[in-house]
């Protein structure tokens, strides 16, 4: 996508150089950052300078090629079997990087004893992860249009925006997708608390694209829904259950909810790998209780522009923040993938993952 | 309530000078603050040193006896009347504010020429609106507490503790009955963005009064409600319309849909001078429309102790503040009130607004 009038994605391999938007400065700053070796990237993303299961797994194959690059001759498969345990040690339960890092380990073996060749085949690997997730996201974007009308209005929650992936983004896709074609949507973004990730990096990314936004307290989505302002609820997913349950970001169930009682449509949106074809409900998902600091802190630019943290509770209260949770399928009209538009049925689910 | 081992109300007075509980330190620090003149009063008002219907009542009424005891003999009541002008202008659209000031007004009208039988009518009656609240709010209390049993988990939205009247509160008071009666309730205290009422007042309240309790993000209510971790919700109300729609912080309807939705009983708690038997249904309550920037700043307290902002969203996104919602009737279990539990239907909240 374009910021300040210049095309970028998430990551990307410049010779053996990998180079990263630097996402915790996001709104307040746009900065790349470059990795000039494979455990700078590692840091990297331990660090969440990227976040976002596309954008981490396409980073994992991309730092997993750039170390195959940089592998000395001798010692040449030591150092990359050393390489991808580093990296696969970075966010221990992203599915999307030990995908990533294997897509470009398959490409090494299959090229055997030639280093120049496994040296090319470990690169395009990594850069087919990448494409893969651009294109993916880009079929969902056209793939969700026919649901937007002129001057839609769109409710969603979280970033799962082109930061969190390669480019284009989930959710958000099909809402670029309208914009360009001059549909002029309006989305309300959910702040989403505890992490913000609506307030800053949604916001920011439909204020680089012109799309025209206000950013909500989480409390309001449901306000605004009864009271007749939202036309389409999209948010993104963290996995999908074989029977079309959907964890995704804290409070989505909550707006699912909405969305049912006032018969507005809820659409998730994700590509075909975030199905989970062996979980066969959202019961079986666990959820990720996080550390209760980012309930009782909030970060933040100071007055004179430092990112720091204010306490917003007192010392003797204790926090709870449970991560993600599961919006049944039941209250789900579809999932918008970049095979097309399924129902949130076993059936289709399960059909789509095979496919 | 206690505070560190002290007893206090929110308001009071002592010869003719106003105590009031500086309720925006808190929960930074406990600190009660003097008014020596009526119009100090009116300036806390405005300021928001005192916020809550039922607190910001009986300060109107105290301040008013406040002016009544400090106004010179000669051109007693046109001191009187310009001070409540005064008084009146604080908090434009504060019902209790009204009613407390105009029984002071009755009682001094009462009293006739006789300036000495004034005062003390003036001090009486304003004593009585202070006492009543109170009064409502501990019977409030003593009505919900059949609905606790031991180690019941209850979830509560915003601030409707004791800091939001002269004692007790309302949706808090059968927590604090509860606790007393040694059920060992848990509370789930949702932050309530944008203002963060539940994190700073509700939070403190529990904690000073030794009430198990854990603050979570306003998205994280609904989750724990599916995931079986919460046996009853007991919110506040800014108003309630005579067919038993309630009007309450933004948020209390999407807490409203996720009990129902887990088959959680769904409480309001308020004295029956918050229901408006003039307005018919939840439709005709205006919802106030709030500035932006307290969705795009939190404040809150910086690791060196000061109380400061952070900006969470890009420059170029503007915000849209719903400061209310409407819950529906059919969402609500029943209204505790200080005359007994009643249904949310038209006949029994008409009637209790009657007797």
């Amino acid at each position: 996508m374009q910021v300040e009038g210049k095309q970028y994605r998430t990551v990307w391999l410049e010779g053996s150089t990998l180079h990263l938007i630097n996402q915790p400065m996001i709104p307040h700053r746009f900065q790349v950052v470059t990795m000039a070796r494979y455990n700078d990237t590692a840091k990297a993303i331990t660090d969440m300078v990227v976040r976002g299961a596309g954008a981490i797994g396409a980073t994992g194959a991309l730092g997993m090629a750039q170390a195959v690059l940089q592998a000395p001759d001798e010692g040449f498969h030591e150092f990359i079997a050393k390489a991808a345990n580093v990296l696969r040690g970075t966010r221990p339960t992203a599915q999307n990087l030990f995908y990533g890092i294997s897509k470009v380990l398959d490409a090494v073996q299959e090229a055997g004893d030639n280093i120049p060749d496994a040296r090319k085949a470990a690169r395009a690997a990594a850069q087919d992860v990448a494409d893969d997730d651009a294109e993916n996201c880009r079929a969902i974007g056209q793939n969700g249009l026919p649901l937007f009308h002129h001057g839609i209005r769109v409710s969603t929650h979280c970033n799962a925006g082109w930061l969190a992936f390669v480019d284009w983004g989930s959710a958000l896709s099909p809402v670029y997708a309208a914009h360009r074609a001059g549909l002029t949507p309006h989305v309300w973004v959910d702040e989403t608390r505890p992490r913000l990730q609506g307030a800053r990096l949604t916001a920011w990314e439909l204020a680089q694209e012109g799309v025209s936004h206000q950013v909500v307290a989480d409390n309001a989505s449901g306000y605004l829904m009864r009271n007749g302002q939202v036309d389409l609820v999209i948010v993104g997913s963290d996995r999908i259950a074989a029977n079309g349950d959907v964890a995704n970001k804290i409070g989505t169930y909550t707006s699912a909810l909405a969305a049912k009682a006032n018969g507005i449509p809820f659409f998730v949106a994700a590509p075909t790998t975030t199905i989970d074809p062996d979980c066969p409900s959202g019961d079986s998902i666990p959820i990720e209780i996080r550390t209760q600091d980012e309930v009782r802190y909030v970060w933040g630019w100071s007055d004179d522009g430092r990112f720091t943290r204010v306490r917003i509770t007192p010392d003797a209260s204790p926090g709870h923040n449970p991560a993600f949770d599961v919006t049944p399928a039941s209250l789900i009209s579809g999932i918008i993938t970049e095979k097309g538009i399924i129902e949130a049925t076993t059936r289709a689910v399960t059909s789509v993952a095979r496919s």
